[in-house]
């Protein structure tokens, strides 16, 4: 194993520590301030900060920084420090262009997209004109199971025909957003003839685009995450060309595999970021306080606190590195069950971390006045988002039982499953 | 020990869980239509449904059961029950009128206000007509250490002047809180002929009081509690007679701990009210929800997740039982340890069943198509106010290392300390 | 719920005490230098002093407490609180004559025996002159699914013939040991005929029987519990008459259930005594040992870990005295989720506590020089014995879906399971 | 970071690993028939299968492999994996003679060793002809605080004279250890002159010396660990040339403090290498045992205990290396917290996972019939031994901290502390 930054990548860690610091952390208030948020997310504005961070990132080059193909060219070892940065400011992903789910939706057309999708569509989002949503998880349905899913995109001659309900349409409610990429069944749900990983499509869908309705946006925690938002779409009788399948029709279990690796080390180096965030704030405060006479570090069982935080935040980014190494080295497959691992591991002690920061600093940190509440919703979703951490053990036993079922069998001992 | 309930809490048990059931809950969906929140406190308004569900449950005696002396006269063990059932619903105990603050603020005034501020404050507040707020907490120091307090409360002949800066003042966002019960230093902090137990007084401060300002509404977790609101509140040379002060100037700390003990059997049994609501949630959604050919419930550890909030419920209910027991019995005094027991456990049993019940619910449960983000923010709260669980085991410990004290000195192995 | 001791029990609880206090503790030293232990089991003497302890006991009316017909007629509230005061010592249950498996098989006695049965076994145990062990579990299958038992128990003409082998057979090492209660299938494993929970049988066997051999004894924790030891027991071709089957071919699962609850209450109870004595252990310790200056009770998280077990001692309690008067008021079978309740936490409290007494302790806490060791090894025993936690886990789990199941038909809402 | 493994380190990785597979797993019955174990110490013998092993250890050139010297040259990174292999049997170090204390002890000599000292007791030691003991920690103190320590070690002339009385000096019942490392006070404990970490001295003390005396073992959870033993020793008025002094009176604590970094990675690597084995052992009986009609795998939280294993041992080694790649590049002190960190985690990852292993093999499982009794005291003695848990996460938030108030003063917001 070797974590080691090529130097490329140690020289963006300093630079996009120094544009964070100067930039993105002082623009965080006047971002807040221009935020026209509330619940009517119609009237939701991009904050003008916004485009200017992003110009400014793009003329330091710290751009696209996510993309191995056409972007940064980093491994997913070299980018995870880029991430664990940005996972320090809630607004930090957006301005370098590395927001989810813009960053799985780009890869997926960089790897899958034809030229014609690649010209409309994964030009702009490079660019930052344009912003995208993913609609894959449905209402009715329990979609920690993929194989669930309702919603319909059926060949009709030479277009596709897409109908149901997705919901947790992250992205959907901004003013940028124009695209979305949709998942549905092609076949009928009693086929039996196509296996159950060629059942899928994934089709690009302009978002004004008849038949397709944003119904809500949802809280997380009761927060909108203005002007993103979590939204709530139906899909009624959608047509759309042939040509705006992505990768071909019954292709869509495949792609969405292969979207989630990297994209799940972007996530939980960002949770780890904001672990980290959280300790530090979680220190600067017991340093600070003071009751009966000392220093909230020095009271009770806080020192420990502070040390199992650590820890813990140590071991979370040690799996990612691991993780990103095999991807790197050995490939998404082979690194199946270090992925899931890390998608427990990381929010949950995202989570420990932030709330033992929230209590440390009393009902302040659970108001807006410290940023400990917007970072826990963040990594209390990861939980459920991108499969829970229920599936992930899952996976990951198997595996380990499979490891185990081998080493018996080479042993002539046989198991009884 | 002796948790029976008498005939008569028996028959309010019965005749409250009807009420809630009837009326209630089949409320919440118009109180939360009526309600007109948002983040301009100043806007928000009493829903008319309220009223009319108070107008019910005073008809129905359903009224100021929290109170032993001119309430239902119950004893703690007999209200605690009721407390659990409003607990499953957050709307819920203003109906009774067993709404904090204005349950301890009524207590105070019962035991200690004078003939004239009963008339004033106590009858309106028992009535139902006015609400209250309690300011104690301050935003510049670590309010763990009720000796921190900053804020001051100076005899000027026949004056009371009050300056300082509160917050997380609840419920004085509401548009019926007209009075405040204010908390400050009475003499100075370098005061050495006072002991530290009598140097605080307690005022009741009609809001409209020159130099009264409610600076902002503080949200918890990204809601504001509307119409309750926490506030933060700023005292600016307020001037009131000494006729204002509550007991007498310089009670206020006694006045503080007897406020305490049975606002913590409320607040408890309203949490494991909670965690008992979000249990049935979670085994629902369980029985209700199949992926990968199951219900939930069969599936992953979901089964021991159930049996482990299951158990962790009845063990937090049976210990505060045993408080109000306690309570009841030998007195508060002689409570303290359960009491400061009861503090730790319950809201944290009550923040871990519910996350599991989010958990379970994917991303509904963490929206607010489901009640349990707003379970979690009381539960979560109250980790934190009227002592944070750091101080109540500090107490806990305290207890017992006396207790262990005492033991070894009556067989003569004198500690070291 | 009332957890009120009568009078009867209250004197008891007193008068123990005393015993304890007087005879039993001051005798701990002189039984573990008159035992004479080591790994050949064969060697194990009962030492003289417990035969004195137990004279003495049977002259205080301290007697075979445990049971409710002919012993002390309390009920399971009233047992609990003396089974607790003897969790202290592990000597202590002898000397009462409370000892598993005796208190359980002489319950089964009791209930189930013939006149004849009575006269030759029931009557020596209640007397302590013998003692007897319970032979069920095996090594070759899991027996936490008692279903998979093996062992044979088949009835040729007016003799039944017993085959298998079983282990954990508490107590058989002793010297006094006379009898066994030995279940075995008394149908083939292939019969579809009769229902599971009539297929098997229990029988007293006589320890000398032809065809009993103890193997071996087995070790808990590098230690063999002498003299009362764990074995391992092979059957071969043991026949006995058909008088000496309990209650009737057939009912060894009915009465292996009626076995369990008493003996459940009485188990949680003496782990719980053992969690409350190691606790005592951890604070004297903690105020005894001085570090860096203070004593270890001021140090990091320790005050903490004091406070948090007290908690959870208190809880444990607390649950298993509800469900002692479940047992007492509506019976063992409405207890059941009560009963596996107490049957998780119990053991995992005390294992809990009794290792952060051990790591206060340091290097003592591992040795001899304190009960904690042998104190762990009986509450971890209990983790496993009487079914291990997961099953338990599983009955709570299956009561709770079950009660949501009842009220969702209620309101009509059908489940899809 | 690069834990990359040199290739002389995978080609002894290999080795080792074929070694244990071939000659020491195999031998494990062997010794256990061959120990004369046994309360009587001074009967314990040494296997005649241990000498053999070692023979063939040194044959292979598997021998000193922990010492970077003049040993096998390999760095911490390098190492640990070997160390990590022998964890899986507790007969493992001796044979390749990578034994605590003796290795310690080995370095302590190589580094501060005069001459004389090499010649008469490293040289032994290397070649495997003798065995040492360390007398550090005492029965009358709290032994985490060093400072606490009572022995002395006082200079008389050109003799230094012992006296004290020591304890958990491991290995000293061992019928080849000749020699002991005794530290002690060569100030008296008011001394005001000396600074508190120049009074302290180590002394080679042959055993046979006079004045010496082994007063009794110390059994670990009822365990000797023959024929190695726990002692407890008696110093009194033992005479030696200022000659068995270690690099000179007053330079003990120094020596201490060099001593423990190398140590730390050998039993963290060896614990994590217990919890490895105790997963596979966990992972195989799940398979192999069925209850229910499945195998244990499938039932409850199985799969989620096997998960969350695999998760905690991945964690715990990949700190443990990053502590070791520190030591490597940056040396002991700059890895403080990295070292503290992995002696919480590391026995604490194997304690729990070997409980939870023992859990699932059900009453075996507590029994000698697999490792898992033995590997679990050998884990719970690192929680105490070279500082207790509780002092390692003191060591971590003062670090932590003190970055907090550099990060502070960087900033210009000076904390109150």
């Amino acid at each position: 194993m070797n974590f080691a930054h090529s130097e490329n990548a140690q020289a963006l860690i300093a630079r996009l520590q120094n544009f964070m610091r100067e930039h993105v952390i002082p623009a965080e208030k006047i971002y807040a301030s221009q935020l026209q948020g509330g619940t009517d997310w119609t009237q939701w504005r991009q904050p003008e900060i916004m485009e200017e961070l992003k110009r400014k990132a793009k003329d330091a080059s710290l751009w696209n920084l996510f993309l191995p193909e056409d972007g940064a060219r980093l491994t997913n070892v070299d980018y995870a420090p880029l991430a664990e940065i940005t996972g320090r400011s809630m607004i930090a992903p957006e301005v370098f262009n590395c927001n989810a789910p813009d960053t799985g939706n780009m890869e997926v057309l960089v790897k899958y997209g034809s030229e014609q999708q690649k010209r409309d569509w994964l030009q702009p989002l490079m660019a930052g004109q344009i912003r995208s949503a993913f609609c894959m998880t449905e209402p009715e349905v329990a979609s920690s199971d993929a194989t669930n899913m309702q919603a319909t995109a059926v060949v009709e001659g030479d277009e596709i025909v897409l109908n149901g309900r997705k919901w947790w349409s992250s992205g959907i409610g901004h003013p940028n957003c124009k695209v979305i990429i949709f998942m549905g069944r092609s076949v009928s749900a009693d086929d039996t003839h196509t296996d159950k990983h060629h059942q899928h499509s994934m089709i690009l869908v302009p978002l004004d685009t008849a038949g397709v309705q944003i119904e809500r946006m949802l809280p997380v925690f009761h927060t909108f995450d203005e002007p993103y938002g979590h939204g709530e779409v139906s899909f009624r009788n959608v047509r759309l060309p042939l040509s705006a399948v992505i990768g071909g029709v019954g292709r869509g279990f495949e792609i969405a595999q292969g979207r989630l690796g990297p994209g799940r080390i972007h996530h939980c180096m960002r949770a780890i970021g904001a672990a980290e965030y959280a300790l530090e704030l979680l220190c600067e405060r017991a340093l600070q306080r003071v009751a009966f006479g000392k220093p909230l570090a020095k009271l009770g069982a806080n020192a420990d606190i502070i040390a199992n935080a650590r820890m813990r935040i140590e071991q979370a980014r040690l799996l990612t590195l691991k993780a990103a190494w095999m991807m790197d080295t050995v490939g998404v497959k082979s690194a199946m069950s270090e992925i899931s691992q890390i998608k427990v591991i990381a929010p949950n002690v995202a989570t420990d971390v932030i709330d033992a920061a929230m209590q440390i600093h009393g009902g302040a940190g659970l108001s807006n006045d410290f940023p400990l509440t917007a970072l826990y919703a963040y990594a209390r979703v990861l939980r459920i988002a991108d499969g829970p951490d229920e599936v992930h053990r899952g996976v990951i036993a198997k595996l380990e039982l499979k490891r185990t079922t081998n080493r018996l069998a080479a042993i002539g001992d046989v198991s009884d499953v």
